[in-house]
């Protein structure tokens, strides 16, 4: 028997294991590890590289409106090639019901929108508006037919829900068999340390950091935690930022409840300071929540060690600097307050952590697989087709090159920002080769295989 | 110089001390400790006596509308009577805005209504309606007047204000010079838990207790105390009913807020399990936040006897059992979501504390006199006229007979009730005389100078 | 080529992923999972099965003395032949260094008792005698040479070590590259409430856990963690029994201290009453820490199902009943103190788990692998040869029937004590086959490869 | 009736009022407050001064040995002339059994010197060596005479006791009804960093911080704690530095534990880089444990504020700087290990906390009562008679001017230490009148009444 593909000679990963073995892919799938591949279509020597499942990054924004007369800087063609080239197989946008809509009628049209994708997908629904029509037929259909996770916002004017309404929403999932992502900062804490800017003349960007304190999000974990608690659903706690919500995590898990949490790059290496930047600069650093200082940093790399963290994402949600729908929108440039929310990221995301994490010490390939890949796939209920590198699973696989060495420079990365926040960041380690469904997508700094992406289908684990 | 009046041969306390000592008061206040009293127009012999500052019950409601054609069974008439019976000398009511309401017509209406009481009152205002009328101009113009004291309510549909609304009342406070007192349950998790238990047909008073519960009150109070945090403003947790929101004050005031806490007797020596009890009766105990179990009694104590609680009053609240307006009421009597909430305890308040707490030794005097009268003029801008025993301090004294024993009866006490949830409950010590400003009001059983009560002025201390 | 062996058609587990593969096995090894695998010696077929690695047991007594005149009830044979028979491929007893005795000396005569093991097994060493001999000279040679791992104890007035000892035993295993195990209870309270216990002729079995209570545990958790804060070393939590000194570790994880944890079906499934058993029956459950109610035992689950435990290891120490060297032995029957310490249970953890745990939900597979194996690899530097099913690892593994269900009875096990304490307790699940290093040790109820037992030589990792 | 004293026109405060009054003595007592006082023998007029209880300072070392050679610096002539120029009107030094020593005869040793004190005084009990003859019989006779506190140390080789030797000591104390001071920091940590210290060459004074980290004194407060709950007797905690301790506490208090806590002057104005001073002149600010940084200040006026803390003091423990028996001793120089511990400060505790704290608005004048003088004489049974101004009380008096300004000079200080710790700490507020019993003992900077000072009767509260 003669495989369509065998990678030789690496070092492969799992989130439990590493060993050397070839990798025998067929129809695919992985079908074979280690032993004797007998003849092969096509061979790729992976000697000196590791042998990773794809990433999975679950926390991804594509092709969103964002506030009137505002779009994302990517569609589904810029985001998706720029998450081939940082190594993943899969990602996680959201299909976002804005208020008035209809939930099912959004999701046609984001499922649509995702049509020619260049790695596979699947969609969080973002629920904004719980109307009858939308919690009692919409959710439950789309939950039952395999869109097994929602989320909610407790902050942005446009999107947020109040209690009551992220508790009907968690009861249909409870119900249906969904979890619940929650954005958790309270917006008006927000809104309230806003104006009192505003009045106060500070509309820099780094005000965004400081209207947006440790304490609002603390504050609003709680209560997402208790909400779930009180529902009994499992949740989803995204985006962590700081020790004090972490702590709120770990109080939450030893009353015992079911809680998946999430960190991303931007709360390792950028910091508030950064929104500081000179020449309406630091606008390239708006995210929420902010960025926070070094111990913060330090704290959420001790939840990365530990195995507080579940998942780390990029929480990608790009606009390009220099735009009139971008950072410097003419708004933008009068307050903070109009400067769209969020970063670039989804291609950084895999080498920040190789670099950082597994190239300094701090955790082993083991967890990066975890973190990156295989937790995300039991989450979101694509697992064991995806996040694995195992008999019988996509034969989804990125294989890193430990030893290169690179400064990040936008001008690299395939995203349809104009920027990067971490612009001349260093690292050692990248994804050489993408390989999906058992076919390379990225090769040689080439998309060899252009709209291979599909939707993955999702059932309860 | 002969005194108005001198307390002979008593024990006498305050928050600090116990001492053996005559008081001598003239023109309504203490002017004289210990010495030679020279000659007095009146002696009362407190041989074998405690000589402690008259309670200060600063939670009690009163001649408060509750719910469409629901009355409180007490005007100021009887429930001023009912608190001097039972050795208070001011009480603290609230002056309720309605929505849709004027705070500043509120508060005329309050004041005249309570005209006549006997024993002194200060109140709290309550704001449901934060229009710019209100926090604009009557709130500033009422704080500054005097009345230091807000309270914002996170629960009961009619009342409530979502978290904007408090912080724009807690930043008026701020600007001011007023605490901000909060009813800490999360009124949207009370609401989805009352429509499920509906569903169910779990429609028994227990039910009232078992749809608000401790997590709805540890949420409201981390919540509550984060806004605080977030505008740094004083606050108060009141009725504090478990181990859980306990610990939420104890992190925060570690974070530096500025917290008072209270406890009520309803949390020490009553249990959800009374509101099971036969034929409705359970609907005596329907109060909220609803008494727990043993195990956050034994919390509540403990906070009492750590120094975690300031304040110790009685969140009278009262309606009659067999009652159209009360308990019974038609609709009250198909769901406890109709039985209105509050239970009366003026009266009882005080015996209640000294015989669990002094009599058996969990507290001494000191603590009795703190939690019970002094922390309530300090919290709320009434010290040092009001709250002790002291040269200069207005004579409201009550006098205790420490030896004798009462089982409680509600055909003994002098509220407009029909029931006490106390009944039947045995206490050692009952105040025996009260002196409002110099004057016996409770005496030998009697009212003796009934309407004697003054609004108490209150400034910054 | 034709592998020795092929298990074939069977559900395979590792710490990460469940698949369904065949699985090609050597020369001792795993070589190929899935594919074709050509020819082979033999074939066992799993269809039905669970194909997991071999249980690792890192915290069983075998052959130590305990207290004058008393020895364990097992041997290496017979404690190997019960380790295998409950699912084991290694075990990891302990070289205990008495008193006045050479560590290396010790050692040499462990490893000689060792010989003829019925499955593999590593040594940890126990240092009850910080001389400069055994810190200077033999625990060095001995890390060196591959014994990394060191456990030193905190109570027993024969074998523990006092802070000093501990320290400068945590600095040796830090400089030469060991973890520390400690056991952690304070002696001294133990013998203070022993004495009380005694004083008030409290001598029954029940005694045994009252005079070791939580904080007893609690305490010395946190100083053991505090140690190896200060040194700096990795340290094990051996055998936790209750929710306070989890959080304990939780705490100390949370400063950065790099911990492992453990716990052990005596803390799941027995209680502190079982203790009070009639007839000094209680006897048989007298082991330390004690087992103590059920709100710990959800507690130590509720570690297992969030990960705060690393380890599920059994303590088996084993002892018999009716016996003069046993638990009914002539003080023993007088006073508990007497008693000795420690239960039988190589043989049932793994069913206990697998049927508590796996069967009834509260964890999943790969968990299951964790806890049991995987973990235990690579805390004592036996990963990757240990510990997994993967390409390159030893082919240990056990075949389970998930469907089986057992009374155990000690009448089935294979230790040489004469009870279990869990005689009676209901499980679904049992280890049908156990190979070790490609060879079936246990099938068909047969110890088939007696003897068969190596030590692991272990390395940094 | 004409009293011998009259303190008029003055501000008063308790530990709970502040109110305008003068103040009567007779025969040594406070006789009246306020009214009409008739004749005195001598009226002192305190217009515009605060006449506050006279200071107890419960934690002071006068007179003893301290090493090999080592004599502190105060007998109790200088310590308690300073004690008294500081606004001290007791004292509460040790009596410090060494080991070997009778505590019979030691208490008789220390009872001795103290005659000719020039303020009031009592002892607590240094157990160091735990025998029959010191359990059995001594300490349960000095208790039962009135000694009813009993110190032990967990630190410095010659005076520490093991576990075992504080269970014992604190079953005495509990038995015979004795509160037991702990001064905890772990010796075999300190000893193990001291030892890596001195073989790095480590031995300048700030090395004396380095050794004794918080992780030391966390570990010894959480373990003395445990002790005090496993015995259930009264504890203190003294010398409180960090919050980490203040979080045991704190834990510990929710367990019910009877915990007095204490802080004193150097956590809040002294640094561990104090410590760094050029030309080892950081050996002045040698004491256990040692200050530590702006954080733990910060924590260290939470606890005052909050209530966390009961007792504030000197800690007093007075050696010369420039001396071969102090500070600069021959060894001392070579090493840190060799200086003594401990640091003069009797005389400026009291302007410190009023300055930093009253007049800096942190605490108000009440809590400083309470913190420097009620809650001593509660804590140590010597209330009422000390500790308040009340009718009964012994007159001791403080009458501090709140407007003078000073810098701290040692030369204007009256100890024995050629050296202060605060040299240059500008304070607002000094004691100007210090009235012992009713006689002033300083008064226009003299000592006024030499050799005034008596022993304290103390009896259970």
């Amino acid at each position: 028997m003669a495989y369509d593909l065998v990678i030789a000679n690496g070092t492969v990963a799992t989130a439990a294991d590493v060993f050397e073995a070839d990798i025998g892919i067929s129809d695919g799938r992985v079908v074979q590890i280690g032993g004797d591949m007998g003849g092969a279509t096509r061979v790729i020597d992976a000697t000196g590289r590791y042998v990773l499942p794809g990433g999975i990054d679950s926390h991804v924004h594509i092709a969103q409106p964002s506030g009137p007369g505002i779009v994302m800087a990517d569609d589904f063609d810029s985001a998706t090639r720029s998450a081939a080239f940082g190594g993943n197989t899969t990602v996680m946008p959201f299909c976002l019901q804005e208020r008035g809509q209809s939930l099912a009628t959004a999701f046609r049209d984001y499922r649509e929108k995702a049509t020619g994708s260049h790695v596979d997908f699947g969609f969080h629904m973002i629920v904004t508006d719980p109307t009858p029509q939308v919690l009692g037929q919409e959710l439950p259909a789309l939950i039952e037919e395999g869109q097994r996770s929602v989320k909610v916002f407790m902050t942005y004017e446009a999107m947020r829900m109040d209690d009551a309404g992220i508790l009907a929403t968690m009861d249909v999932a409870r119900r249906h068999g969904a979890k619940v992502m929650v954005h958790c900062e309270n917006e008006d804490v927000i809104a309230f340390l806003a104006a009192r800017a505003a009045e106060a003349g500070d509309v820099a960007p780094r005000a965004h950091a400081t209207t947006r304190p440790v304490a609002a999000e603390r504050e609003a974990t709680h209560r997402a935690l208790t909400l779930a608690e009180v529902v009994d659903v499992p949740i989803v706690i995204v985006h962590v930022s700081n020790g004090a919500a972490i702590d709120e995590i770990a109080r939450a898990r030893s009353r015992g409840i079911d809680i998946t949490a999430e960190t991303c790059p931007q709360y390792l290496v950028l910091e508030a300071d950064d929104l500081a930047r000179d020449n309406w600069e630091g606008a390239k650093f708006v995210c929420s929540p902010p960025p926070r200082d070094t111990t913060e940093q330090k704290n959420c790399w001790r939840g990365l060690e530990t195995g507080l963290f579940d998942l780390f994402s990029s929480d990608h949600c790009p606009f390009r600097y220099e735009d009139d729908q971008g950072k410097r929108n003419p708004a933008g440039l009068r307050s903070f307050r109009h400067i769209p929310n969020g970063i670039p990221g989804v291609e950084t995301r895999l080498p920040i952590l190789f670099s950082e994490g597994v190239m300094k010490g701090r955790i082993d390939l083991t967890r990066f697989v975890a973190l990156t890949s295989t937790n995300h796939a039991r989450a979101y209920d694509m697992y064991p087709r995806k996040g694995t590198i195992a008999v019988g699973a996509d034969a989804d696989i990125t294989i890193w090159d430990p030893q290169v060495r690179k400064s990040i420079r936008h001008a690299d990365l395939h995203d349809a920002a104009d920027y990067s926040p971490y612009e001349g960041f260093e690292v050692q380690g990248w994804p050489e080769t993408v390989i999906l469904r058992g076919k390379p997508v990225v090769e040689d700094g080439k998309l060899t295989a252009p709209g291979a992406g599909r939707e993955v289908p999702r059932a309860a684990t």
